[in-house]
């Protein structure tokens, strides 16, 4: 995270305390007891870390109104003060620009898309600052600090740098994004990678959350995959991780981007679909909205490309499964929208392809606005501001 | 683990505790100091932690007089005090146990061989029950307790549980192996996965020491790999991970055991090997050693499957990193006996199929013998005597 400076500061920098401060946020409220039992912590730990956070009233404790028993006072809870703090996410696709004002529950209270007509990072680069600038406008009406921005990008993304090293959609190369975007806006940035910054929305609010060990796998132009293993989302030591759109699926199958064959995302990528349509059928597809009417249609050569991709998608899933284990794959993306033409065959490979009880993994899917992904994205900012820095493992 | 009731108890049953105590393990002396920091705990907490454990004797302080500066006294420098305790290791393989006897720095003291003529769960027992006697009247000569045994078997092991659930080496389906051992023995036992056990001894004590991201990958009769990702091996949740011999390589290529075509094993491990220079020279090949002597004596045949499981295993590897970015691989197993003759192929796939900077991973091999198997069995046993159970993520 680039930071410029501001006025505000968590007030406990220690792993304990963001540990406790994300139970609380994405379990709670809850009793102190219960904070204690979920972190895995011991009570004196959650005490100590509490005090300055309620001190400094991102945390509030409420008698339990509901549990109130017979006789005695009633329990306390501790929850997150949402109104505390707020936060922006942007998310950015090749066409638009989603920006969400979230406040420290990471709840959305406002959201703007923004088209983009130029992907050139100068061109981006303006047209979020005048959609942070515009939301940071309509923050002044909450009376509530904005603490930090997060942007989420598609690619090769170095969160701890703040750099996108790659992003396809874009056609960006070696961009310090958080140094522009914290010059341009005034805010601290964190810049996550997108499916990275949608699996901690899920992680602290969705589909996710109590898991410590499930996947988010999404599919539409590319096939990305966020993982969490031991409770934390996997970034990979040298900045790859979760490359599940170049699994291998056929080694003779058609070429890749990456420069490899019958990748994931070379047979079921939305281009990779569009352009085996066109093939096997001779018809001249634009796009994937044509593609989709095509095969509802019951056209063999477009119903074949999706089945194809079915199988691709279950089989990289399963990949997934036998090195990982995970307790849950959740399944979201653009590409939903054609989900019932490739539903079953995800469902059948996947079920062929995973290895024993590795197939007990529950695998669903879960339609994700952009706005969620943006709301990922404030999610990456909560978690800069929230956590320290992690000291590396020395050798 | 199952527990039989000893005199003996870990003193320190926090996290934070067996964090503390397995970083001094692996990688002290070290100061205090630097213990807070490469635990990522404040002092305080070490402070804490190391206080019970220093008064029973399991850690001990010394000036470190190497270090000692001109003026004033040493640092005071926390080590284990590998005295304090012995653990016994036992790997089962489909032929032999190989035992070995450990201090509490999992330092081996003993090691001893016995060979498996009956694989029946029966016979195993019996086997391993007078091997672990034989240890343990060695044992008696230092004076120290045997606190703990842990076993090591190949196949899908639930730890936790204590059951071997399918081991197709040794051909058990669902025995509860830990039960068993424990009242033959009357030591608290750990069951584990042989690679994962490897996996922790290479944590503790090998080329992972430090690194909180890497991998274990195993080739022989079966290709297995241990994950470690945040610092901790994987389980999985449904108690399958690793199984890296299950990636699929080429959906046309041949069965395998699992059901499916063309797995990582399928082409690979041993039997697929020897299966194909039978089926592509006609000649009626024993086992891996004739195949090496074939490949050696450049059999063209012969080369060629080993180049063939060459690539499957850097095809394999690359899955591994493109998911999980670990910044090491370390290959092991018997299978490097013939490394010769399939090391190239294994780079050079790696290279092309790695994305991006995952490229960047350091794979390296390691001969081990299967005393540093049973090491990591010994590792799982010390692992389960300071750790304690821990919580479960609730949802
Ligand atoms: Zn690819
Ligand atoms: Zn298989």
């Amino acid at each position: 995270m680039r930071s410029t400076p501001t006025a505000e500061t968590f007030p406990a920098h220690t792993p304990a305390a963001s540990q406790i401060f994300t139970t609380v946020l994405s379990q709670g409220p809850l009793t102190r007891l219960e904070v204690a039992r979920r972190a895995g912590l011991s009570a004196a730990a959650v005490t100590k870390a509490v005090r300055p956070l309620l001190a400094d009233g991102y945390l509030v404790e409420t008698a339990d109104e509901e549990a109130r028993p017979a006789l005695g006072r009633p329990a306390t809870l501790v929850r997150v003060d949402g109104g505390r703090a707020l936060f922006i996410g942007v998310k950015a696709t090749g066409d638009e620009l989603i920006g969400v004002l979230t406040d420290l529950c990471c709840r959305i209270r406002l959201a703007r898309r923004v088209p983009l007509t130029d992907r050139a990072t100068k061109a981006v680069l303006a047209a979020m600052t005048d959609l942070v600038h515009e939301l940071l406008a309509e923050a002044e009406d909450f009376g509530t600090p904005v603490l930090g921005l997060g942007v989420a990008v598609s690619g090769d993304v170095d969160r701890t740098e703040g750099v996108v090293r790659y992003s396809p959609f874009l056609d960006w190369r070696d961009v310090s994004l958080a140094e522009l975007a914290a010059e341009a806006t005034g805010l601290p940035v964190t810049v996550e990678n997108d499916v990275r910054a949608l699996t901690v929305a899920e992680q602290w609010f969705g589909a996710g959350v109590g898991l410590s060990d499930f996947a988010v796998v999404t599919v539409g132009a590319g096939i990305g995959c966020g993982l969490v293993v031991h409770g934390r989302v996997i970034a990979g030591a040298h900045g790859v991780a979760g490359e599940i759109g170049h699994v291998t699926v056929d080694p003779a199958g058609p070429p890749c981007r990456c420069g490899n064959r019958g990748c994931v995302e070379a047979i079921a990528g939305d281009a990779a679909i569009v352009r085996r349509i066109r093939e096997t059928t001779g018809v001249e597809v634009a796009d994937t909205a044509e593609a989709v009417t095509l095969a509802h249609q019951g056209v063999a050569g477009a119903r074949e490309a999706y089945a194809r991709a079915g199988e691709a998608i279950g089989r990289g899933i399963a990949t997934v499964a036998n090195l990982l284990g995970p307790e849950r794959v959740i399944i979201s993306g653009e590409g939903l929208a054609a989900y019932d033409l490739f539903a079953e065959q995800i469902r059948d490979t996947f079920a062929a392809a995973a290895f024993g009880s590795a197939a007990d993994c529950d695998v669903q899917t879960r339609p994700l606005p952009f706005e969620e992904w943006a709301r990922g994205a404030a999610a990456t900012a909560i978690q800069s501001f929230i956590t320290p820095d992690e000291p590396r493992p020395s050798r």
